[in-house]
């Protein structure tokens, strides 16, 4: 149903791509790359077109090198992802233990990786694939590991079996710190959950896993020196150390570091459930943990000679905990409202001369700082942390951009970029692709850029659950990884979106839930009325696949703030990058185009339009008939479905009106008039509702609409 | 597209339900029961019809009677049930601290339940619910928590919400041992996946988890006294002991046992990769962990004081760890060939007076007894661990049916039955339901009945990976969980199987992932040319559908009976039970009862026995071709499916004939011929290949191809 549209779609999208690649000028230096991988290597030369190695039964892997037990275990989860793509049954599953000439695959690595993954490491590679056999370099074990997933994503599949394409890679990283940070405070993800996104992390290249342990609406970590803050602070839901080591040894077998943050002063009100006094409210204050999303008040007293001792104690813990020599102290968000209502507080900037708020947070900065100095950990902090006061050493994270980069590395601080990367928002991929680091044209000094050290993707939690996680993350940040991974000149938006279906497949098979999580949640919208795969429930995911959540911060105006909110509803079984929207509104574009360049084949792009438009027509309907009169989950998405439906209807009509009066003018007065209410009124009938989506093909419907009334216009 | 036909037929199979429910009679006392939930109560009253507890926002718990901890988490689990299913925003989830009037729930538990879940302990609860109020009664929280999953099971959606029906129950369960046995040697299963099992366990009543921790394939479980143990006899997959006691946590807070076996003296390959003295080989021989399925020949040397000494510290530290008072021992498929093979043991039966292997058996399982019982453990083995110097108070654990359990409870031992719920063989559930521990008419002396403590369905995992167990365990093993909870009276097949498919909807929402999974499998063996939801993915699932595992021990004959099996074929994407094939069957045999009977109403069954007909070809050819030709992993299922099509095709021809001719008397000698040719092709068309799956529909279709040449028979 769905398949068989879009693949005409796809087709005639193709065609036309020339039309809406909006970065095809500058990716012409990688126009020759076919491979379907994420991220693209540095260099990649495809040998004899249609040259393969195939793989089967007897597929086996030496080691030329050194054999280190992190490679070898690698090796058996190659094995494993070969099994599950492919399903052949192979003779061994684990090394060759002397390097044998008729091996499939031969790893020569010169030494080890050292034993905790460490910033700015070696991760190069090279491989070369040949129709007889593939060999992979590298200097250290990390090298091999990224080679090995490009490897799991270069197999292909054609009607004779599996295969590795011959094909020369050379490759190594642009950034060297390539990052996600997992929020469990607000919901809680446990270390299945963990292990997963490192999983999928692994499979793109991404190697730092920030987790964002402290926040207002929860304490995620033991303290064995102060266990008061977990056991009051966190609802029972945190990671025991024990737990965290297993996570670490995880990450550190795949050479992905684990950054923890402990956000302070603000974000604070979990530590306050124990410790009130460490916080600025008025004497008696208490806390209870929060349980809504927001900026709240609760910061910590610095003032407070108890709270500097604790923190020492406990970073002094946490230090030991986590062996990566960064540590996120947070920063950021710190809204002065308990500061300035405290008397005592602001005595004690005034008798330190700190001039004022800022002044404080400084001084808490550089005290910060110092306990982490003498546990040899090095700061990370959100933009705030930046002032004068701050050691030369500390890491700048920046949510703010460009200036917020620029402004860190012009004070000489190295400096990671998240701005443009809050997967939270729901922004389609092209979003986060087209933010760079380190744009083309940036305003730094030559001697700054390697200040520069990469990126972190940021899944704030306050609207993801363990069930609904996955799809938020996955599949875009693979195009974050791209971005930090691939050189500059990977911008070709088009080429992207393709690439990122195809690992997405790889994601699911690597155990994301994306997809399957999806399939499960429509059923249950659906209700036990309708079977799994139903007419119903594929025209709920038909429809589905057509709306993506709300952007920004959108949803906490439509919806309850709070996690009281249950979340797994319609919003969160959309997407947030509809690819048949997508098409279908580069397909106007390509339609509007065609009608003035070449009319005679307009006509089959109106076609395909109208196709599109028939099956979302019949989706919502069921949706809003079918569906709703038996499921009480989905009274608002009729709601919704219902205002989709006048909006098809209306481009319908336009389409019509289109194919009937070919030549274009501009609208007279009334014509305008006209146009200007049924734009609002297209508007008004998809305006996003409590069940907090939209539906992005409005963007095309409104341009159809537009140019009919330009039509209308002439006799 | 599946779900209309298939509607169609549920349709037609109940107008004729009496034809084909084979339990119909006995089940007459349960005729009043409608209630869709699986155990069914031991008594269960529905007030006036359509009378309902509406669930709304403010749903608020409150506690009558004690207060514990382990009964508030089990009310924050509610909560997260009733959100994943209604998708409400309830305004509090957790209890309202004193008894409210206008709570929607009131729940009054006289006592704590024992700290650790102990056999026999009162799981007895009653429920009231009212169009205002429910409450929920227990002696003791444990019958509170079984009482909650019954509620959870209980809500229904109509067009206006969800609710719970008025209804009375007072419940109670038949036997207080009612087990699943996971096996996590022969394929590792993780801590996740354990308390996913946990979590299914719960929602069906089922409270006793059954660890088999080693084997031949992998020694399980971290021992701090010999280490050695599972760093080498486990290829690193393991059980730490501080994951064990999360797992035992996860299960005492919903009232499960956990009680774990390790298998002695047989199945000891993984002891003797560290200990090969330890075993009764040939001085000098050495072991490896077995990759293979089957039974094998180490085996434990009774007579090496070594080996006591070492079981008497590896026990000891299991029995601190476990804190169940039953301990398994195995003690099952002891070969004997190493025993008869070593001078030094037969020597030993002979100095010790012990007869032959099955006295020195008997002498090992005394040793192993005193072990225990110096633990302050009891004994638990499989059968033939009975012998006549067997402690009176151990337990029999049952694969050999009645016999075994009367043999048992005839000496006085108290016995558990898993012969018959062995649920790797991929039998139907209706075989599962319809074995009972003590069927009506038992050769037992009314005195030993009680002996009987319940049974256990066995998940052994030579044939299921962490992505596939779920689909082999659920929804199964709730018919299995019903025969054991439930009355003897309840045994409509029928019936169960209508509660089977909402339970196993219900096992979806509570993150069960046998049907997430398979759609997840039925995408990646389409390959990389089809989209999830394309036409042709739902052709695969219609044909996967119709089609099931083989049987038995069937499939170690068609494929390699190895860990080198990468599982997650076709064969893993079918279900132990079609319920398209079932339907077919049945509505086959209402067919020609209805010729007969009814001769006016049968041309509408044949015309929904050919939709189905219809549906299938339409699916196996999609299969045969389109999917075939660019899926290397759907050849051999494209051979199966060829022979599908040609049963198909003779069974539209026979009900042509059927149709045509409607008297009816014996073939003669040629048209008896020409049928058993026909009946041969069509088993031979469809006989399991290495695919290793069945066409269950086959029954069906022999009926018509029968019936029909006895119709061509006459002039």
């Amino acid at each position: 149903m769905k398949f068989s549209t879009s693949s005409i779609l796809d087709k005639t999208a193709r065609a036309f791509a020339g039309a809406f690649v909006f970065f095809a000028a500058s990716s012409l230096s990688l126009a020759d790359v076919t491979a379907d991988i994420i991220p693209l290597p540095a260099e990649i030369r495809f040998s004899v077109p249609e040259a393969r190695l195939p793989i089967t039964g007897d597929f086996s892997v030496a080691l030329a090198g050194i054999n280190d037990i992190r490679l070898r275990s690698a090796i058996t989860r190659l094995y494993s992802a070969l099994s599950i793509r492919t399903g052949i049954v192979f003779t061994q599953t684990s090394i060759v233990s002397s390097v044998a000439r008729d091996s499939a695959l031969i790893i020569n690595v010169h030494a080890p990786a050292p034993a905790i993954p460490a910033l700015g490491e070696d991760e190069t590679y090279t491989l070369a694939i040949t129709p007889e056999q593939a060999v992979l370099r590298a200097p250290t074990t990390t090298g091999a590991l990224r080679g090995l997933q490009t490897i799991i994503q270069l197999i292909r599949q054609d009607a004779g079996g599996f295969s590795l394409p011959a094909v020369t890679i050379n490759d190594r990283p642009r950034f060297p710190w390539r990052g996600l940070m997992i929020d469990v405070s607000r919901h809680w993800h446990d270390t299945g959950d963990i292990r997963r996104v490192i999983d999928g992390m692994e499979l793109v290249k991404l190697n730092v896993l920030h987790l964002h342990l402290t926040d207002d609406q929860g304490f995620r970590i033991e303290s064995k020196t102060h266990p008061e803050l977990h056991m009051l602070g966190s609802d029972g839901l945190y990671f025991t150390q024990d737990q965290i080591r297993g996570i670490i040894d995880y990450a550190t077998a795949r050479a992905i570091r684990v950054v923890p943050e402990f956000d302070m002063p603000g974000h604070a009100t979990s530590w306050g459930i124990s410790h009130p006094e460490l916080l600025s409210g008025s004497p008696g204050t208490t806390y209870t943990i929060e349980q809504r999303w927001g900026v709240f008040d609760p910061t910590m007293d610095p003032s407070n000679p108890a709270l500097h001792e604790l923190l020492s104690d406990f970073l002094g813990e946490m230090a030991a905990l986590f062996p990566d020599p960064f540590m996120h102290i947070g920063g950021d968000e710190n809204n002065g409202r308990q500061w300035n209502a405290s008397e005592r507080i602001q005595k004690f900037i005034a008798e330190n001369n700190l001039k004022d708020n800022h002044g404080l947070h400084s001084w808490f900065n550089t005290r910060l700082a110092e306990i982490l100095a003498r546990n040899n950990k090095t700061l990370v902090g959100w933009d705030e942390i930046l002032h004068s006061g701050l050691p030369q050493n500390a890491v700048v994270h920046s949510w703010r951009g460009a200036k917020g980069v620029a402004e860190a590395a012009a004070a000489g601080h190295r400096v990671i970029l998240s701005h443009g990367y809050y997967i939270d928002l729901n922004q389609p991929a092209s979003d986060h692709y087209g933010v760079d680091p380190l744009p083309a044209g940036d305003a730094l000094a030559p001697d700054r850029r390697e200040l520069v050290l990469g990126g972190e993707a940021t899944m704030w939690s306050e609207w993801v659950s363990p069930e609904t996680i996955d799809s938020r993350i996955w599949p875009r940040t693979a195009a974050i990884a791209e971005r930090l991974w691939s050189p500059r000149a990977a911008r070709d938006v088009f080429d992207m979106y393709r690439r990122l279906a195809i690992v997405s497949l790889r994601l699911d098979e690597a155990g994301m839930m994306h997809e399957k999580n999806r399939s499960s949640l429509l059923r249950r919208l659906a209700g036990d009325a309708f079977a799994p795969a139903s007419p119903e429930v594929l025209a709920l995911r038909v429809f589905s696949d057509a709306c993506e959540p709300v952007k920004q911060y959108a949803r906490g105006r439509l919806q309850l703030k709070s996690r009281l909110n249950p979340l797994g509803g319609f919003v969160d079984a959309t997407v947030p990058d509809s690819a048949s929207a997508r098409d279908f509104n580069n397909n106007v574009s390509a339609y509007l185009e065609t009608r003035k360049t070449d009319p005679e084949k307009a006509p089959a792009l109106a076609d395909a339009l109208r196709g599109q438009l028939a099956e979302w027509h019949q989706a919502a309907q069921s949706v809003s008939t079918r569906l709703a009169e038996r499921s009480p989950r989905l009274k608002d998405v009729a709601k919704f479905a219902n205002g989709v439906l006048y909006a098809i209807e209306q481009t319908e009509n336009a389409l019509l009106v289109l194919e009937k009066v070919p030549s274009e003018e501009m609208p007279s007065a009334d014509a305008k008039a006209t146009r200007d209410q049924q734009l609002a009124a297209v508007d008004k009938a998809v305006a996003p509702n409590t069940v907090a989506v939209e539906f992005p093909a409005l963007k095309g419907i409104k341009q159809l609409i537009t140019a009919a009334a330009q039509n209308t216009a002439s006799p």
